[in-house]
């Protein structure tokens, strides 16, 4: 069967985050008020063929580990649809 | 009140997303089988200072239409959590 798999990848929480501290003051050039601690990860989507959402899951899980995300800078989250 | 919203942005449907075909050639190569249509967006979170919800998620969606899409080639979507 065919699944549809996002993964999202956020820098980890105790890293400063250069690009989205860059975008919130652009936020604030804009005039846009009351924005604070922007981040910005990438988000993946991708059409799983497998047996099941567990195989999919994992197919995506390794995908993430071996290819996607840096695990020294980011920490990443699955989701099978 | 502050409220922890998610824009997620991704390059529209009917538009060729070569970074994406990198990306499915690369795990081609690492040989995971059975992975099609690859596509790779943006996800940003930032914490909105707002009096509700829907206040909240507009401020978000006119910063994704001012600065952080790209309307010709990419599509949001904006989640209030």
């Amino acid at each position: 069967m065919n699944y549809t798999v996002e993964v999202k990848i956020m820098p980890l929480k105790d890293l400063l985050d250069p690009q989205g501290k860059a975008v919130m003051g652009g936020l604030s050039n804009l005039g846009l008020k009351g924005v604070a601690d922007v981040r910005i990860g990438k988000n993946i989507t991708m059409q799983v063929d497998a047996d099941s959402a567990d195989a999919a899951r994992s197919v995506a899980e390794e995908a993430a580990r071996k290819l996607l995300a840096n695990p020294v800078m980011e920490q990443f989250e699955v989701t099978v649809q």
